[in-house]
């Protein structure tokens, strides 16, 4: 209970509205914001993709000029022991005096894109302006000239703008504009910069392994997702975990006619889709056996703190067009701190005007599965797996042989991803509480606190390897669209990602 | 049961060897059969899918022109009254002395076509001769010089290629042959070559009322489908009819992050393959209320016709490495004098090296509904709309507005098809039989008569508009991948046609 109330005295007297040293950062964004957006376009204009190593080292290497323009030290391209996988860009600057050392975390690489499901005029790599949401009715801003200023309600769309090329791009501005202003931060600073992420960042550990010296730190600031849907600036202290199965289930070895086959031929389609609904009941509750059991309750810290979080379900489902949540009155904040089945993705043969008349040869689903603390990413797949099994089916690795196919009337391809497991900082730290306490400078508005975000990075590792602490603080607008068509930030979350920044730099030492 | 004797006896009694014109018509193939493949190259050179009214044309002219180097008679292109159909193709021999006319029926426009998905190095619509079946690794055949010969094992890869302008290959080639010959057809023989059948014939019945005098005749001939997957020569009495559903689930208006929102939106792909694992049960039975309620049951000569048919079951099984039929123990004939419910396709965002981590906006499945005597398409359409709302659904023919979005809990937009309902000819009408005997004259083989197609054409058209007969004779082998990639026809299905529909040109009349 004592913990508990130094904990909201402690959210209280950190209330306030913001501070001179942020009045000058946001100064000099004013006066620089030609300067920064023209950086940021130009970053937003190289693809990065994972499969695509050639545009992903140029990715790294403008970071890299980025940081040395800005006058950072010691940078350098980390790349794992493992060929082929692109490099995290380092660097530092080590102030004299300062105690302790923020490692300030965001990626450059991306989701993956399918052009052809952007908005009309919108392109992944060319990045434009919209005076606000596209499929809103925005309308494209033409680019304003140097007398012009940006106003803070555009959007810029392009991958990347939110997820995480802005995490990128607040940081290093917030540290070009304390160093252009004649302030100094009060922490040692360094950036690492993945191009890993999206693909899962499997080389990540080696990296971190193979520079142990130069990541020492107190913190890792992760920058990354969206702010809370409120608006409000957000702290988070732990991530899920992640990890996806690939199903594939099988029909005729060659597409059949429908009239002349069906219903004779088994149809993988509806044998997958018969597969899948056994995996939820109608109320939204995963009806794997054994898929919440292994959850760590929340702790008592973590219950109170989500309950000052502000309701965002009316505002999020008026604006989704949604009239209901999957699990009737199971909240955001609830659902995020559980496990998820989703399909991601479906597909078998095809539809709309490409439709013919065939039974499928086959039918693939992803599906992605969020995880929690407690739950292990392995042990969470192979419930899915002894699922499937208790279904009836053969399950194999592999494209299933001609002899497989005529023995199991049920076969399906199950391809395990990699993955791993969600990662928690507890909120009492005494760095956690220096956090907090800089985000507070830099808002009137009460900065919110969750236990972990819904989305997943690899956290683990930083702790498995570093044996480092890591906190969230991401800086996107929740309406970016991260991981499909039609990504965008909004500037204004942009140009409030650069106070945050700075004011992690300057509020959160012992200096 | 006089009628049945009657009927096996008829079969039995016609059962010979080929006759000597048959063998004129082969030599003829055997001498001429550059020029022929020449021919079917250049057609199925030209494109026929649905949206391309240019090239369909060109199929259309292509036809007349080959139609008119055979000697055929008032050749047109026939248009219905409503603009911007493709035409179909008509032209006619009158036999002095003959006192029946048969029309010869088969259509230039295909399936769509999805290139991508083609077997490397095969195109729609350049074809190719391969020694065998692509995906059991054949290999492509140089096109012979005029000194080879082609191996009537090898096919034709191309879209159209079985499906169906083999049907006007053989039926003029096998005109081209009598005459060539010194033969004489016994019937009049008239051609009628439709362009818009996998679009769904929408306006046949235009082209049929309009041309009542032109058409008349004792017989269609449907020209189309594939021969018994045992490589018998088959008399089809019907056809299936035809109709489907595209229905599509919806969930938040933009995609979302699966992790941020996982599970807290409804995701459309699970709510879709809930709805649709309703529609049949485990055993392959459809679980619609009503479905099978209307099926007129079949005659007792059906069903006499249904037992001598060679099983093929466990050939198709092994070739099609499939384990088990959908419903356990029911024959393929058996399931194809049922209706049929399959998903034809199914979507919703991507999977693969595609697939992203999200919530997908909407989930899309095509239906296809085969019916048999008895169903009515519109009627059961609508059986599967009723089962959609007694599952909860708000059901709309509209992209559902962001109001109805927020309204109901569970949103589903049916696009009904067209369609059409089956159609049969009695087995025992004497045009009937002087058809079964026609066949049996060019082969020593039992002919097959099946009560019905499982395939669909839209032949309660020519009834309804011209009160005419129809039977449908098939050419194309059982494997030629129709309506999906990698369509195929093999050499000697397309010799052996021309060898059947010049017997039924020489020998069905009273002449």
């Amino acid at each position: 209970m004592r913990n508990l109330l130094t904990f909201f005295l402690l959210i209280s007297s950190t209330l306030s509205a913001q501070i001179p040293e942020i009045l000058t950062i946001r100064k000099y964004r004013q006066l620089h914001e030609h300067e920064v957006m023209k950086d940021y376009f130009q970053f937003l204009s190289i693809p990065n993709i994972a499969a695509d190593s050639i545009h992903l080292k140029q990715n790294a290497d403008l970071i890299a000029t980025m940081l040395s323009t800005s006058g950072v030290k010691n940078i350098q391209l980390l790349y794992p022991t493992t060929k082929g996988v692109p490099p995290a860009v380092y660097g530092e600057v080590i102030v004299p005096g300062a105690t302790q050392t923020i490692i300030f975390y965001a990626h450059y690489d991306g989701q993956p894109v399918d052009s052809t499901k952007w908005f009309q005029g919108l392109h992944p790599f060319k990045p434009v302006l919209m005076d606000g949401i596209v499929t809103d009715g925005a309308k494209r801003v033409p680019y304003p000239s140097e007398s012009q200023n940006f106003n803070p309600q555009w959007r810029i769309y392009g991958r990347g703008s939110s997820d995480d090329k802005a995490g990128i791009m607040s940081i290093i501005t917030a540290y070009r504009a304390i160093i252009a202003s004649g302030l100094q931060p009060k922490v040692n600073v360094k950036f690492f910069f993945e191009g890993e992420e999206e693909a899962g960042s499997d080389h990540l550990h080696e990296i971190l392994e193979q520079n142990k010296v130069l990541l020492h730190s107190n913190l890792w600031v992760i920058c990354d997702g969206p702010v809370h849907q409120s608006g409000k600036k957000l702290v988070v202290f732990g991530v899920r975990g992640d990890t996806h199965l690939e199903l594939t289930t099988y029909g005729p070895l060659r597409p059949l006619h429908s009239g002349h086959y069906g219903n004779w031929a088994p149809n993988p389609a509806m044998e997958l889709v018969q597969l899948l609904s056994t995996m939820k009941n109608n109320s939204g509750k995963v009806t794997i056996n054994g898929f919440y059991d292994d959850v760590t309750p929340l702790s008592a810290m973590e219950k109170s703190a989500i309950k000052i979080i502000p309701p965002v379900e009316g505002q999020l489902k008026n604006e989704l067009g949604i009239a209901i949540e999957e699990v009737k009155g199971r909240g955001l904040t609830e659902s995020i701190n559980l496990p998820t089945l989703n399909i991601n993705g479906i597909q078998s043969a095809n539809v709309g005007k490409l439709s013919a008349n065939v039974i499928p040869t086959k039918a693939i689903a992803s599906v992605d599965l969020r995880l929690v603390l407690g739950n292990d990413w392995q042990r969470q797949q192979q419930k899915i797996i002894n699922h499937i099994k208790a279904q009836g089916y053969f399950v194999t690795e592999n494209e299933p042989s001609l002899e497989e196919r005529k023995r199991y009337p049920k076969i399906i391809q199950v391809n395990r991803s990699g993955g791993y497991n969600a990662q928690k900082t507890p909120m009492d730290l005494p760095i956690a509480q220096m956090i907090i306490k800089a985000l507070q400078s830099t808002t009137s508005e009460q900065v919110i606190l969750t236990p972990t975000s819904g989305g997943s990075l690899p956290l683990f590792v930083f702790e498995k390897y570093l044996n480092a602490k890591t906190i969230s603080i991401p800086v996107a607008n929740h309406d970016n669209n991260q991981h499909a068509e039609n990504e965008n930030i909004r500037l204004k979350n942009l140009f409030d990602g650069i106070e945050t920044m700075a004011a992690i730099m300057l509020q959160s030492g012992n200096h």
